[in-house]
């Protein structure tokens, strides 16, 4: 207890994770930070038991990324979530907010820890955080997340430190806490250069509890091999090579940002095993193919604002801890994701997607333009500000019954202006200097499926027929998606 | 010629238009700046008689923002552009890219210049600028628009200056040139502060001609009133008057980014008439109801990119020039609309469109999602960026027959994601923090026509039978569109 909370005075708070839960009332704002790991696991357990047992307790849940299945759904299996604020991260939280059962409030990427700030969304009474533990001066060091606890901790009214002893104080330095000013981010070249302080500042009199834990995350598995990724990674390769070619990249390719999931692990690991050396990552979070990569002595930095690893990766990544953390820094969401860095850096910013249309824009968050998936998250930053924007996904989906590319998305995310290159399996769509027409006959030819590419054309045929600058006719704009509502299927019956 | 040409070896430069004209090839790349005032408007007069004359020339035209009619409109008539690559400003020119004559390729806000500099659109072979003189080391004296010209400069093969013998040296200091690169943009407080120089660098051997010209610009009118924007500017400040209220704003309102046109001018009017004083302006470019309140006493400071005046405007601004220059400073585009200004500043963003919808989703371009207006523009930096998006237009158009307010816009240009309030003539939608369905309803309350409230609401219905994050019909979500195309009225007939 000593090593973990060196502030004395805070050491009396410490209680178990049933008395924390009793702190919660209803209607509650609660924040809280982390990924699939590095989530406060016991404080939420508990209070989703003592709702199951008492009832009459729901609160609003706060978090700008994805959380755990133990947060989400544990709770919403306790009907204890009225409001979840940020992203969708899990399936019954999922499915209770298209049913309508719990309100979902999309996070505007990087900006909704600020906006949280200015009071757009009412006072904050409660963050709960994992930590390793507590400075002598009573701050709190963080475990694997950084993400959006400072801003948390600044307007929370009550804290609640959930330690979790299973994390090494070693990771203590791997965080540079950073909180935005009237000045410009001070991260110029290098972003290991620090900037801020390795913990999270907070007012020691807020700490309502500290728990001590010693449970694991719920094991999650490593990124499957993907057939798909394989080929997007490929042309993806084929692209930088041919940037190289004309000009416009060095072989020192730009810092790279990539998303989660099977997909993008994939394309991760194909870009990884190239001729390409001294990658450097800059990633909302740091999944299991980022330290394959650096295993492989590949990479000069990784900038990121929270580990995403699957238990194997951890046990390594806590074997070697001294070496991952010299390439490595976890910051704030709203410094990593911040758009003057992303454009300062020169990211080049690889996001999936559930649909794409001839016009390229992209619907990266409501399967027929309603159910929620997940949201859009980091790739509304990055997607904007990157110095190359690009959309990656299969051509297809339910055994080819779904085509990814269709005549119009049925929510748009990304619009045609913030979408460069679009990629499947099929091919590479290079949008850049073209006009709505010819954009719309390269993203048939390139990334549509052979089996829809026929349908597609003739739906820009009938476009190219009415007047005006974009092909659009919106009789059949929606065709697709109707027939696939109507038939389960895309293709004509 | 000395007090203009300081540059003793650039002298010999100077030619008529006629025979500047004469540099130019099919098929070039040329890009120009400047607004409805600011553009060199003797070259491209000169250019276009020559290709009346001889044929066989067409140009592709790059410029980030909308140009005046005496470019885009005579040289249409000429048949001289293949591509306009930005915005489109003039009405010939409209028509054109509409009909499939003329390509248009839309810039990325202030982005598109920079890709112009990474090669994204191939070489540029001439700029054409309009200047007020030369120093004496051979740079240019901006008139009254730095906008892109300094991107141009630097990637042009070939320069032609056309300096205005109508446009007083005493310009000179108003502008402020800083490029950007790997470091932070240095602005922080007052942005009148200069960061750069006051002329745009250039290598004096790519000089290719220097015009001299005295040539006025095409009168364009004052704003005209408004009776839409007297009651949407009501609406916002109402709106700020509560966010003080409720103490997340302060009387001294954050600058504000307004656009342009009427309506935009006649709110601008009104929020300057107000009780609110030292204005701060940040936006793209300085029109006459900025000069007014400037005159009023009630502005601390205006940064844009260029001058829109009326010629009366002009008048006034020339005859007490040092009183204008010193609360005024004019920056490149990539400076003034950068995503790290707008929000380091903390701008208000208030922009205009063309039709908004349930999701509050907004349509800033293309008439029923195919017939380009003008583009995005700054609407697109600012939006994103702001510390509030705000889009303003009437509820109807065309006598009634056209509800701006539909259950989903035709072209999305910002996303429900960068839209924060919407304001009609009928009153304002504050969205912040609701939910889909949430938003549905306080956009057909407050934003509506009361002639298309019954329809909308039936709209939202029905999507809410359906199960799903947003309330959404396909099969209906084209309808008003529709009807407007087959019968000329959304109204049913």
């Amino acid at each position: 207890m000593r090593e973990r909370i060196r502030h004395r005075e805070s050491r009396g708070k410490v209680v178990s994770a049933e008395e924390a839960a009793l702190l919660f009332r209803d209607g509650m704002k609660v924040a809280t930070s982390g990924s699939t790991m590095g989530y406060p696991k016991a404080t939420f357990a508990a209070l989703a038991e003592r709702i199951k047992t008492q009832g009459g307790i729901k609160i609003d849940l706060l978090c700008a990324g994805p959380l755990s299945s133990e947060i989400e759904d544990v709770l919403v299996d306790a009907g204890g979530i009225r409001t979840r604020i940020g992203v969708v991260g899990s399936e019954k939280l999922r499915a209770a907010v298209n049913r309508g059962e719990v309100r979902f409030v999309e996070g505007k990427g990087a900006q909704m820890p600020l906006q949280v700030k200015r009071g757009w969304f009412g006072p904050v009474d409660m963050v709960v955080l994992e930590a390793i533990g507590l400075t002598s001066e009573g701050n709190i060091i963080p475990a694997t997340a950084v993400y959006d606890s400072p801003e948390w901790l600044e307007v929370a009214s009550g804290v609640i430190v959930e330690i979790n002893l299973n994390r090494p104080m070693a990771l203590e330095g791997l965080h540079d806490v950073y909180q935005r000013g009237a000045d410009p981010i001070p991260i110029v070249g290098n972003p290991l250069k620090r900037i801020g302080v390795p913990y999270f500042s907070v007012d020691p009199s807020k700490i309502k509890a500290i728990v001590l834990s010693d449970r694991s995350d719920r094991p999650s598995g490593e990124a499957k091999p993907d057939r798909m990724g394989e080929a997007i990674g490929e042309h993806l390769l084929d692209f930088f090579r041919r940037e190289i070619a004309a000009g416009r990249l060095s072989e020192l390719l730009p810092p790279i940002e990539l998303g989660i999931g099977d997909l993008a692990g994939q394309v991760m690991r194909k870009i990884g095993s190239s001729e390409f050396t001294k990658f450097r990552f800059q990633v909302p979070v740091v999944t299991d193919p980022v330290l394959e990569i650096v295993d492989a002595g590949k990479v000069d930095w990784v900038s990121g604002t929270a580990l995403r690893l699957s238990s194997e990766a951890w046990e390594r990544f806590k074997a070697d801890l001294d070496r991952y953390k010299s390439c490595m820094v976890l910051r704030p969401v709203t410094i990593c994701n911040a758009p003057e860095m992303i454009q300062r850096l020169g990211v080049i910013a690889i996001n999936g997607c559930l649909e794409m249309d001839l016009q390229g824009q992209v619907n990266s968050s409501h399967v027929l333009g309603s159910k929620i998936l997940t949201g859009i998250a980091g790739s509304y930053d990055y997607s904007r500000n990157g110095l190359y924007s690009i959309f990656v996904g299969p051509s297809t989906a339910k055994g080819g019954k779904i085509s990814a590319i269709v005549p119009m998305v049925s929510h748009v995310d990304h619009t045609e202006h913030d979408v460069d290159i679009l990629v499947t399996e099929q091919g590479l769509a290079d949008l850049r200097g073209l006009d709505p027409g010819e954009r719309a006959e390269m993203i048939i030819g390139r990334c549509a499926h052979p089996d829809y590419r026929g349908m597609l054309s003739d739906y820009l045929a009938g476009a190219k027929k009415e007047s005006g600058h974009i092909p659009v006719a919106l009789e059949e704009s929606s065709a697709f998606h109707l027939r696939l509502k109507r038939f389960g299927s895309m293709k004509p019956s």
